[in-house]
């Protein structure tokens, strides 16, 4: 799938991955971590799909404490913060991906780019993957594999995640991954592909956009993977890695759903996230060496079970009404009004389709001649189902948190912890480098850096879109072009330890303890070409 | 403050307690359990609240998972059946205070009493203590110390709490408290006679009905004690028990606050419980052998930190947007209103205190002239401070689970329980008797029984209001009359070893083992008069 260089790069890391990383050790059973985050989710919407399932939940069996959300500088953090938190240890500010504030020696305000636990894996030589069911190169996948000062540059953070030799990458975002349009290699399209697969590395980007809510994909996409699939078979090639594995994994469209209000579509995500827990849980019960942390990064929409036509009933309704009307439903609303005509003539159809009967004629000509049916739709299953919501937007309240350790697991989280106090419990259960030292070798600011070298040095766009830093001295010409993992010297690429990052101002650039001393141009990742 | 034959048997069986309590054994370091209840709050109110501090809370140290909170019949529960759960280990329907459905042998269906933990540790000869900001007698501390098919019999509650022989109540209710008129003995009546008080039995009922908010205590209610001293004093005077103690603490008033969705209500009973958990959490530490369990019931209103007015803002919304409104207030929405002057002169003030400050001549009017004031206030308030609520009821979500247990204790609850399993980890914690069994000795119904042995038996009115049951054969005539501890053979009273029950249909009484065999009136308890 990847440009060839990129693709060889990858292949050729893979094959020799213990020589090039160089922290890598092998003494001791090998680790894992398996690190799930279910996106927008509060303790209510657990409650309720429960009650929906008619049976304890995998999550319940591993429920430990909760999670502090809060962002640097908002009660109310949004996933880019605050998967950047539990990615790098550090609170930041809205839309930043693995990057935090900071004054350049100018005064000039701008990113900084901090190492993420996924990133520290891999220093280590461990296999690492990740999947999403939104675009892999949406917020909270993104903190964990790239650093950009906005969330919506998915390209820029697609290009990074192909350059940072993560051995499995599952889920949508097709549109935004680097050369997705190539074919080759260990590119996947398909469900059938995936259960086919049987060695890393492995890419498989199901839908240009996000993956379908699991309750829709069944019928209507059913080319697409589950999150439960792509998890099962991430560990089972994961784990063949001798060094062990870094995994992360996020049922991404809980927040979907919950942005729009939908009951159901938010059950339907919880209960995917649920399965994915699930396959992790077996597993790590088997190894007893794994640590799997499973969490929520935020509430979302406030849903309740109660509204104000239970504020007198309340204590006297079963179940049943809540669970009833919400198992009408065939599709979540962006299911059922996919199959929604131009003319709106199967309206009837597709409101059955989302459990919504028996709607009065009357009821049915005001939607027909509504301009939200959307809202309408889930403001009626809302109503049926007693369900409040309080916004379409993020909520502030602590998260839960759920963890298992087996035998091998010194310590796993509990208690009430801060969401930036994550990344150290996988830091220790894998031995891993410090973030901050792993930071100050990973990104460093070039200009800094080879100015005080007595480089001259400049910005400029490159021949393929992408920015690069050009340091000069002396008939040697250092190039760095933004978001891959190489570098030009006098026109020979180089293959460098990590990913470039650019800010917009800074460029921050990997370096290896003899590109530190002495700027020479040898690195042990030399691939050649 | 009890009637002279009912304080007699409380001091006597408190001057005697090991050798009343039948199963008291003495081995090993005492062991204490504190259990705190603060009703109605969900996860998003306790995160408030703590952005409200701007530091953490004792509570925040100990959470150690999650609580399932639904009743029998219902997915939302009624306090009532929250309570029961947690005090008895079973699941009931609304409105039942210690008792669950039951069906008689003649196919009737009533409530029939359940023993909880407070009955189980008296049985052994702990100290007990009940302390609440309601009324002593409202649904949760009820279901700890009483057996009512109804919640709303305050009075029989209140009989029946002053007949179990608990060494210590404090909080409101006076109105419903059995003779609390009379002033004798250890009854108190202000935070000046509790700061004073040096021994057990301590009964103090504070206010007719619940007590004030904390927030309005300090400046309108000053001669009140708070949730903190009550505790504190509770432990000094339980902790000098050579058995141990059992303590049942509720915060009973952030559920008052949540069904009129008084966010300022909400979080003053926020942090006057937690001042009670801090209380409790330091004794815990010092002593090492005590079990401290804090737990919500249930949810309550569906506060969120975000509303509709955040929908897109929330990413970038500091805790100020939500705290800095609540700071204004000087006093709840009820200590405000419990200010305003018939004639509404004094709306400006009133609106004030309760933090609406700069409101607009044009509202003025409109709220002087307005049915609800009440309702429109919390709702101008919840607006200003970006909070969302879904209801005026209860919530069905699982709540927050608290504990701690020091060296000498050998469980304490963690992960995802049901309420149900609580009880349990006070049983084995304080080695009482199985609760299945105690039940069994405790509540027995007088009919079946006493008909089984050939006796005639009716119901009647008693002089003093309360039913009676009767049981006659050859010469010996048996009284229990109900909501006591004592029964009356041929005119004589004897003490019986708990309280007598009535269910409407149903009589159920408490046996000692020479009963059961024999049905003569032998007791160990018999006090004489």
């Amino acid at each position: 799938m990847f440009k060839k260089i990129a693709g060889f790069s990858l292949i050729c890391c893979l094959l020799l991955s213990i020589p090039l990383h160089a922290g890598a050790e092998k003494k001791g059973p090998r680790k894992n971590v398996i690190f799930m985050v279910m996106d927008g989710t509060n303790s209510d919407v657990i409650t309720l799909a429960r009650h929906f399932k008619g049976e304890p939940l995998a999550l319940d069996e591993i429920l430990t404490g909760g999670v502090r959300t809060y962002s640097l500088r908002s009660a109310i953090t949004d996933s880019a913060a605050a998967a950047t938190a539990m990615a790098t240890g550090h609170k930041t500010t809205m839309d930043f991906i693995g990057m935090v504030p900071y004054q350049a020696q100018d005064g000039t305000v701008g990113g900084r780019p901090v190492a993420n636990i996924l990133e520290a894996a891999q220093e280590k030589g461990l296999a690492t993957g990740l999947i999403a069911t939104a675009p892999v190169q949406h917020a909270t996948p993104a903190a964990f594999s790239a650093h950009s000062i906005s969330r919506h540059r998915l390209e820029e953070i697609g290009w990074q995640q192909a350059h940072q030799n993560i051995d499995l990458i599952l889920g949508g975002g097709k549109r935004y991954a680097f050369s997705a349009s190539d074919k080759q290699g260990n590119a996947i399209r398909t469900q059938k592909d995936l259960l086919q697969s049987d060695s890393l590395p492995l890419y498989g980007y199901f839908a240009d956009e996000d993956l379908a809510y699991e309750l829709d994909r069944k019928v209507l996409h059913p080319e697409q993977p589950s999150l439960a699939e792509m998890t099962k078979k991430a560990l089972r090639l994961l784990s063949q890695d001798h060094n062990g594995f870094f995994l992360f994994i996020e049922g991404s469209k809980v927040d979907f759903a919950g942005h729009k209000n939908d009951p159901v579509g938010m059950i339907s995500e919880i209960l995917a996230f649920d399965a994915s827990v699930q396959e992790a849980l077996t597993f790590a019960k088997e190894d007893q060496q794994t640590l799997l942390i499973a969490v929520a990064d935020h509430g979302n929409g406030g849903l309740t079970m109660g509204n104000n036509r239970t504020d007198k009933t309340y204590p006297d309704t079963s179940p049943d009404h809540f669970v009833a009307p919400l198992k009408k439903a065939k599709y979540t609303v962006t299911g059922a009004l996919s199959q929604l005509k131009p003319d709106r003539s199967n309206l009837k159809e597709v409101l059955n389709s989302y459990g919504l009967d028996g709607v009065s004629p009357q009821e049915l000509v005001k939607l027909k001649n509504g301009q939200n049916i959307e809202q309408t739709m889930v403001q009626m299953m809302a109503r049926r189902a007693n369900l409040g919501f309080t916004t379409k937007g993020h909520s502030g309240e602590d998260v839960s948190l759920y963890s298992y350790g087996g035998a091998g697991v010194e310590h796993h989280p509990t208690g009430l912890l801060n969401n930036t106090e994550l990344a150290e419990y996988v830091v220790k259960h894998l031995q891993l480098p410090s973030l901050a030292k792993l930071t100050d070798e990973k990104f460093v600011s070039a200009q800094e850096h080879f100015e005080s070298k007595g480089f001259r040095t400049k910005i400029q766009k490159g021949d393929i879109g992408q920015p690069v830093f050009i340091a000069e001295k002396a008939g040697l010409t250092i190039q760095y072009p933004a978001n891959q993992n190489i570098r030009y010297v006098n026109g020979k690429k180089e293959t460098v330890n990590g990913v470039v990052v650019f800010n917009g101002m800074t460029f921050w650039i990997p370096m290896d303890k003899e590109q530190q001393d002495s700027w020479t141009p040898v690195s042990p990742n030399y691939a050649g070409i």
